[in-house]
Parts: C-alpha cells; structure tokens; sequence
C-alpha cells in the first residue's frame, strides 16, 4: 500500500428541498463528518442539492468520480417526492426493480403491524440493480449502496444506524489526528507566528478559529492536523515555542 | 419583469475544513436558507469546500454562473488559512490590496483598543479590486461583494450582521409561499393520493416530511410550495379533499 492508498476521501450529498428552503435544519454533516475523521476517512466537500433528477444524478457522478466515497442522505422514502434510488440507477446506468428480499422484509412488517400492502408503501422496495442493501434498525426499510455511493435515510436517528450498518464494510486510511490550542488572545494577536510556524510544516495544516463566548469574541484555537503523529507532535512543539517566545500562554 | 425575472436565485458556499473535519458544526446554512426564503430568494444549492484555493475558485466560478448571488461564509480573518479573499479575486480575475477605507477602519480601531497595528492584522483590509463593502457592526473588519458573490464571516454572530448589511442591496423575487398539512399518519399511507395529487399540479412541488416525536417516527408534515397564492390554495384544497375522502383528518 503505497502512502497516496492510505488517504481515503469521501463527499457528503444532501438531497431535499426542506434543506435548501430553510424549513429543516441539516444534522446530518456533522454527524457524519464526525463520524468519517473517527474512524479514518477525510471528508472533501459536502454538497446539498433539491429534489430535482438532474441536479442529483450530476451531483453523484461528479462526486463518485472524485472521492472514495459518497454518502447521501434524504430522498428514499415512499413518497412522490423521493426519488434518489432511481437517480442513482440512472446516475451508474443499472436498472432499478422491487429488490425481493426488500419486499419480503416491507410484507412481512406491514403484515405484523396489520398495516395494508399498497404500491405507494412497495416503492421503499425499489433498489438499483446490483445494489448492497444497508440495513435499518430503526424502521425496517433499508438503504443501499452501488458502487462507492452509499444511500442512507435523512431522518438522523435512521441515518445514523445505517452509517453504524455499513462502517464494517468500509475502507479506511490513516486517522487525522489533531491538537488544539487554545489562546484567550485574538487571532491578530498569533497570525504572524503562526503563519510562519505552518510555513515550517506545509504537510501539517493549521486552522485558527477565533470563538465567541457570552456573544463577543473571546479568544483563539489553533488546530493543526496530520495522519502523521511524529509531524504533528514536532508541529506542535514548534508552534508552542513561538507562542512562549512572544509571551503568550498556551 | 417576465415571470422568470420574478425568480431570483442563491447558492451558499462553505470555507473551511473545520466543517468538513465536523470539529464545527455550520450553523450558517440554515440561517442564510431561512433568510433568503423570506425575502423572496430561492437557495438552489450549498456545497462546503475546504481551504484549498483551487477548489474555492472552481466552485465560486460553477456557482456565480449559475445561480443570480452566491453568499460564501468563512475564510476572511487574519490568518494564512484565511484565503477567500484572494480566491474571490483570482476567481474575477481582478487585483487584490489593502483598500484604503478598510485600512483606516482597522487602524483607528487598533488605536482605540490600544492594539499594535501589524502585517497580520492589516490583513483583514485586503479586498478584491472593484469589490462594495459589506459593514460589520459586530467586530469592524467587513465583508464584500465582487459581481454576484457576497463574501461574508464564518463566525455565525458576524456573518448575520452582513447578511442584515448587504440585504437592502440584493434583487428579490416573487416569495416562495408555502402550506404545511401534519397528519399523525404514517408516509405510506397518503403517498397515493399525495403522488395523485401533485401530478394534477405540476406547477407546485409537494414535499411528505416524516417526524419524530419522542425517538419514533410519529407523523408526515405535507409541504406544498409555490410563489403564486391562488395556485397554493387550489392544490392545498385538492389534496384536503383527497384526504377527507380516505377519512384521514387534516
């Protein structure tokens, strides 16, 4: 495995109007970029787009092609208005079908919750062709993957036990660590040392993120990141150096 | 005016890898998609970049052909990682430097709190050539509009100051009005006469929202949307029909 196989890259596509209009406020990209950086995959981009065929399939097909993986959410419920599984057979050119054991599993729950079998409530049964089904915990219809695009609910409970679901499956590369230090000075304050401190260490990127705290802002965190914990640590010290040379305390 | 210049369209841009990282969680999306909804502009797509220059410039310059105004939020303190600028700049193609008026903002304020006018912190003055200011009652230094794209803080108490500060200069469109119809009912068991009834109105997208109430799913919020109220209200009087025929009460 070269060092280049070690980074393992994914994209977060949001499918919904009720997003983009305001009306339902995203829990899901935090989540599931919290969840990726633990165990290992470095979330690129993030993109949210409406319910809209050709805005979706594009989307998907910019971002498989990109990243090792893409992770959608919202759109496959048993609604008019979802339609991600079918955007993702047109998006690989596969065929898209009621999946058998997929109908087996909606029957047997409609059945036990004496719940009646319509074609509306079938259509959470319609997989793409030669799909992997990600299982559902919480309300039995499950999401899939094709390829390296990943299907999940947007509902964040459901969405969560599917990420929980096909975690085993995935690939993953080296973990980015990070150290975070924090100033009760402004940023203004360290932007030139720090700059020259990421100068010294261009393979470890630093952020700083001024923070508010009782509504005005307050102070600094520096965030360095690297796969590599030698790196970060030799960043670090070097940056702590700095800091005390300017007798700021970190 | 014609009926397509009454549509005024947005996207939002995301800077920063501590998005992308979930170390932040973004609270700008779903103010900014608010925001515009009620002014009478339509988000159509948000996507999060990290601090990368490339891809900053290619999504401002897919964005701000596409879209009537792209807002970017982050990426316009002090700091080496706060490049937004400067991308903007090459993305337009036009000149970046210390503007004069910025200059002596930051520097009268430095003066005021006693604080040391340096490089670093003179760095928050540079803006694109040709570029219009965007005031900052929070913490001075401004955001700014090149052509279509309204560059403004990260930090979500200074980001809604200029969000407040360039609204008086944005073109609006007609209101995206909407109606919202909670049943107790599952999603399968209206997605018939849902479907049916959004085929009878093209023209007005319907959008079935399960909820949650105390960690099951518990009901459907039906949203329809459209810019003319007549047309709201015909479909929204359809689909009560529709509904009281199947004795679902709404």
């Amino acid at each position: 495995m070269s060092a280049k196989d070690d980074i393992v890259t994914a994209a977060i596509l949001v499918i919904g109007d009720e997003i983009l209009s305001g009306r339902t406020k995203d829990k899901n990209i935090g989540y599931i970029a919290d969840h990726c950086t633990a165990i290992g995959i470095q979330v690129k981009e993030v993109r949210v787009v409406p319910d809209e065929e050709p805005e979706i399939i594009a989307a998907i097909n910019q971002m498989r092609a990109r990243y090792t993986y893409v992770f959608t959410t919202g759109g496959i419920g048993p609604t008019h208005d979802d339609i991600t599984a079918d955007c993702v057979a047109k998006a690989f050119g596969v065929g898209i079908d009621h999946h058998p054991q997929v109908k087996q599993l909606l029957i047997d729950n409609f059945n036990r919750r004496g719940v009646e079998v319509t074609a509306a409530r079938l259509r959470m049964a319609r997989i793409p062709d030669g799909a992997e089904l990600v299982e559902n915990k919480v309300s039995v219809a499950p999401g899939f993957s094709v390829g390296n695009v990943i299907v999940m609910a947007g509902i964040p409970s459901v969405m969560q036990v599917m990420l929980d679901a096909v975690t085993p499956r995935l690939k993953t590369g080296k973990k980015m660590l990070s150290v975070t230090i924090e100033l009760l000075r402004p940023e203004g304050e360290i932007a030139e040392l720090f700059g020259q401190t990421q100068a010294e260490f261009p393979d470890v990127p630093m952020g700083s993120y001024p923070f508010n705290r009782e509504a005005r802002v307050f102070g600094t965190q520096l965030v360095l990141r690297s796969t590599d914990a030698e790196r970060l640590a030799a960043a670090e010290a070097r940056l702590r150096q700095r800091l005390r040379e300017k007798g700021i305390e970190a």
